[in-house]
């Protein structure tokens, strides 16, 4: 049964057990499940003493392989929800003995042969012997070729010496991450190819077990020795270990308890978590490892509660979006529902306007001056709302003009402004920013043309379209705003923009709610525009390039591509944006943007990554492209924006 | 005109000179061309005054670009085919000066497209100015993707420190090919995207030079300071020079002469070579740089000439082919044709059969003792030739069993039995010997069913399946067979090969005649297999790991892929084979084999190459797998055989 609730969570988290070799199959998950309470058993399939070398001479080829059970001892559903194959632990591909190497292919492909046959979902692969891997990735491969919706999920320890300097020289691995990487770097990234992590009772730092969250993470296998004991001789694990479990809650990887008991607990002892009324467990004999799936079940359900917003995304987790293509099409009314709802958005932009409304005319003046303000692209209207609610808090007297392009929207605008009783102080006017002519200048100019990566949607465009009519010292709100980045881990987005197989989807940016990503250096900003643009109207192309450092203690990392953010100054001190270290709190209306890389980048442990973005502007649209110039050169990424670019 | 003749030789080898900026291109080309005997002038498009930032204050928009005379000043052809166009060499688009910067895109767009206009064949991109170059590798990236046919020449000084261990810490680019390595890598291998080599007065280390053969180079351009001066006041070049220029006259790389005079002919001196007889030499002025032109024709001219057997396979250089599959399909005659000509092929097995013959009958018994030999393959018959011509140089009493599963072959082989009177020794067997029930045994079994890679052609599987009817004792020519691999550049082929635009060709090997190509390292053994095959038939699935160091002083180099080869021992000391370093002189029957790299590998100078093969069998199928685990983990290529692989 799953490990009780966490309020707001729908998914269930999963327990399993990591069992011996039992040939009576339809006892071991009696034991394990019904009266322990996991959820699954990690089962060897086959008898550990086989060997197919040996085999061949023994039975004259009329003998069964030693399997676990046949597939009649449980039901199909039984095999398929309760059981992930563990393949024989004494195999080695990568031997310098033939013989081993050919046993273990044999059995190897055997074992994968008999769990595909009884339908599970996982098998569980042991970890490499050695460094090298490339026969066992070979092998590993060729299955997967040909594999039914089994995942593979290989067993990783999470080991990595921190201190490299002293092995520099040694043969010895030090980060267990490399060699995953190099296995699923052989095998293509590919999608069934996933991990199990051994979790030890010592833990790498944080950014190098960071990394980990970048990947195909599926399970991770807490042996009993990893576990402390607490005062009343209970088991429990390390702060840092309850983090690091945390994460595995969040990021849906199931937990595998592993080993021998290791904790006598005191006799007559209650469960530490009462929520398994199991009616089976007061007769048979308790098993020894329900402490430790108690511990687990109470650290998932002490956490925090999903905040209300992270609950309405977790649908939109790791989900590639087109961006919008605001300028060329026109907005759904489902769409301005969405974003109009984010309310700490406009609180910013009511605090923007006033604060320039009070520098525009002073408070002695307020009753006869009247300020221009001018929305340009209303929309449905909140920009207009909030300039009027900043007018009201200041007591300045207003007149506004809004702005929009989208005709469909000015038909709401027209009934907002009857039901409102605005019709006095707004005037609509339907038209494109760009085009319009303005019948007097504005004083202030505000607008919410900004998308996830700041001026992907084209807002230095409009405005320096709608600058025309800004006076010489007139304000536009936003005043500026900043693009950045920053390199990340994300195997999960890499795989789903290479089902498409092409290039245009690897030179596109994705809207995406960031979540099975390892960040793995601080941002840094790229592009900047300013508003108005002035003296001379500069243009809107770019060139940046970066240089990032990645932290020496997250070891070697991947980098699947750049997760983007922006940052707006509305104006003087009120800003408003998504990059990580100063986004705004609870704002809603972006997520972050993604570039991706054709071929994901290895970066040396310690080493730097070069990058450079370009902003380029054509006659009928703006494209980036991007490029990655050390450690290695990509091709230059969306050249001439042929496969992705935004229509002026 | 072109230079000279060099016996044997189809192609022509141009000549042309690197000119001033002069508006007047007729004179230009007249004084070059007809009066130089120069073949082409590289000629400065525009004014390298001209700068598009103050061009806007000056002229309003009226004024023409300031380029180098109308198209109506040549005839079209005149263009096309005795212009390269010059690009401005003050361009920096990787200064920190952005008005620098946008000057340098202007106008290399602007020349580029003129150059277009004029359909120039070709133009000289000039050096990137630092050690960055990702901004003018994007900018010509952008123009590669709506070029017309013209190449694009980015000049590169020939430039290599060999102390690396000095600079290792400074930004100084030691090494030339890096700099070039990152600028096409940025533009994605682009076909159009060429090389013009500054060849300086000292030359890197011969390894170092050896890379540039395997890439996409067009010119060579020498300066006349890179020129010695003979004794009788002359210029002339370096042995290493010579010896460089001979290599660039083999693979069709034009000659640029470069610079001003700097050597003062004696007066009244006549040409180095006298085969330049213009009538307008007389009377107009001498061209200074005509003694270069000469002193490069006469290098021409005094090449070897081409090799009969070099001359025939030119149109096969770096022409890639499928490999036979000669099991599941006949060859046709003109295969057999062709094959049947390598008399140094059959020579060799002639003496291996001697050798065998003496071995298995001594002397004094050789008029009573008859040797069963039987030719597995036989096609149309030439080693039953070779049988009976070795029994008749040994004296040995012989029985000949020719066995043939092609019946288009057998066809022939009955005629040629009946039109050499050999009925009496000669039986022929139409059936793949796979299946062959044979009357008695074999003490010699003869075979030739190798491919470029040795086993690629299934040798093995057919002579295990032949090998039921050898005495126990008895011999197979060959005896044994092992292939061979090295690293290789080979850009070429690689652009070849990605034209496909898919993963099943870059997971096919091909047959090729290798030249554009630069060998990275020495081979090394790949596959060994012996024949009988005992004393229990051991598998023919194989796996090696291999690891290539490439010489420290070549520096950096990128690997397209693999060259492969084989060498057989036919019997004792008679062998036979292509690898490079002990290949049989003059034999023509194979081409080299190419296993390419999906992507290509760059590896760091004095780093090494790990690359693993492995040789699979199914039921009705061998394959190869193959991929690189150091510097960088390739993906494993054509898993399962899924791209490419030899019918059974």
């Amino acid at each position: 049964m799953p490990l009780g609730e966490r309020s707001g969570d729908k998914e269930s988290r999963y327990c399993g057990v990591e069992t011996e070799f039992n040939d009576d199959m339809p006892q071991l998950l009696s034991h394990s499940l019904s009266s322990a309470g996991f959820d699954f058993v990690v089962a060897t399939l086959m008898d550990p003493a086989y060997r197919p070398s040996l085999m061949q001479k023994d039975s004259g080829g009329s003998g069964a392989l030693p399997f676990a059970g046949s597939d009649l001892v449980l039901s199909p559903s039984q095999w398929s929800s309760h059981v992930v194959g563990k393949i024989s632990s004494w195999i080695d591909l990568d031997s310098d003995d033939e013989i081993v190497r050919m046993d273990s292919e044999t059995t190897l492909k055997q074992e994968i042969a008999w769990a595909s046959h009884l339908s599970l979902q996982a098998c569980l692969l042991p970890t490499p012997k050695g460094t090298s891997c490339a026969n066992y990735a070979r092998c590993v491969n060729q299955i997967l070729q040909g594999l039914n919706n089994m995942q593979l999920w290989l067993r990783i320890p999470l080991l990595k010496t921190d201190d490299d300097s002293m092995d520099v020289d040694s043969n010895n691995l030090v980060d267990s991450w490399e060699l995953w990487n190099s296995f699923r770097m052989l095998c293509e990234h590919h999608s069934q190819l996933s991990i199990a992590l051994d979790v030890l009772s010592s833990l790498p730092s944080t950014n190098s077990l960071g990394r980990w969250f970048g990947e195909s993470v599926r399970a991770a296998i807490i042996n009993t020795d990893s576990f402390l004991t607490n005062a009343r001789g209970y088991p429990c694990l390390s702060k840092r270990h309850q983090k690091l479990i945390t994460g595995f809650f969040n990021h849906a990887i199931q937990i595998v308890i592993s080993g021998k008991q290791v904790h006598s607990l005191p006799k007559g002892s209650t469960d530490l978590a009462s929520n398994h009324n199991d009616s089976s467990s007061d007769g048979a004999q308790r098993h020894p490892l329900r402490p430790y799936l108690d511990y687990v079940g109470f650290l998932y359900q002490r956490m925090d509660p999903l905040p209300e917003q992270e609950r309405f995304e977790l649908g939109y987790r790791d989900f590639l979006q087109s961006p919008l293509q605001p300028l060329m099409d026109n907005l759904e009314a489902q769409t301005y529902e969405t974003f109009e709802k984010d309310a700490v958005k406009y609180i910013q932009y009511q605090r923007a306007i006033c604060k320039a409304l009070q520098d525009r005319v002073p408070d002695e003046k307020a009753s006869v001056i009247t300020t221009v303000l001018m929305v340009v692209g209303a929309g449905r209207g909140p920009l207009v709302r909030a300039s009027l609610q900043a007018a009201e808090e200041t007591g300045r007297k207003l007149k506004v003009f809004a702005v929009e392009k989208n005709p469909n929207a000015v038909v709401t605008l027209h009934s907002l402004v009857k039901l409102e009783g605005w019709e006095s102080i707004v005037t609509i006017v339907s038209c494109d920013m760009r085009h319009w002519d303005a019948p007097e200048k504005a004083d202030i100019l505000v607008s919410e043309l900004l998308g996830s990566f700041g001026d992907n949607e084209l807002s230095p465009e409009c405005l320096d379209g709608a600058q025309r009519f800004l006076k010489d010292d007139g304000i536009s709100i936003p005043s500026s705003y900043t693009s950045f980045i920053q390199p990340v881990t994300a195997s999960k987005l890499y795989n789903d923009v290479k089902l498409h197989k092409d290039v245009v989807h690897f030179e596109t940016a994705y809207v995406v709610k960031l979540h099975n990503v390892a960040r793995l250096a601080p941002t840094q900003p790229v592009f900047t525009f300013t508003h108005p643009n002035q003296p001379t109207m500069k243009s809107n192309q770019r060139y940046k390039k970066l240089q990032f450092e990645i932290p020496s203690d997250t070891g070697s990392a991947m980098v699947h591509g750049f997760a983007g953010y922006f940052d707006a100054t509305l104006y003087k001190d009120v800003h408003l944006g998504i990059e990580p270290l100063t986004a705004t709190p609870n704002m809603f209306s972006w997520f972050a943007i993604f570039f991706p890389l054709r071929t994901p980048v290895f970066v040396c442990a310690g080493s730097s990554l070069e990058v450079h973005f370009w902003r380029c502007c054509g006659p009928t649209k703006v494209w980036y492209e991007w490029g990655v110039t050390s450690p290695c050169q990509s091709p230059i990424h969306n050249s001439n924006g042929r496969s992705y670019w935004v229509g002026l």
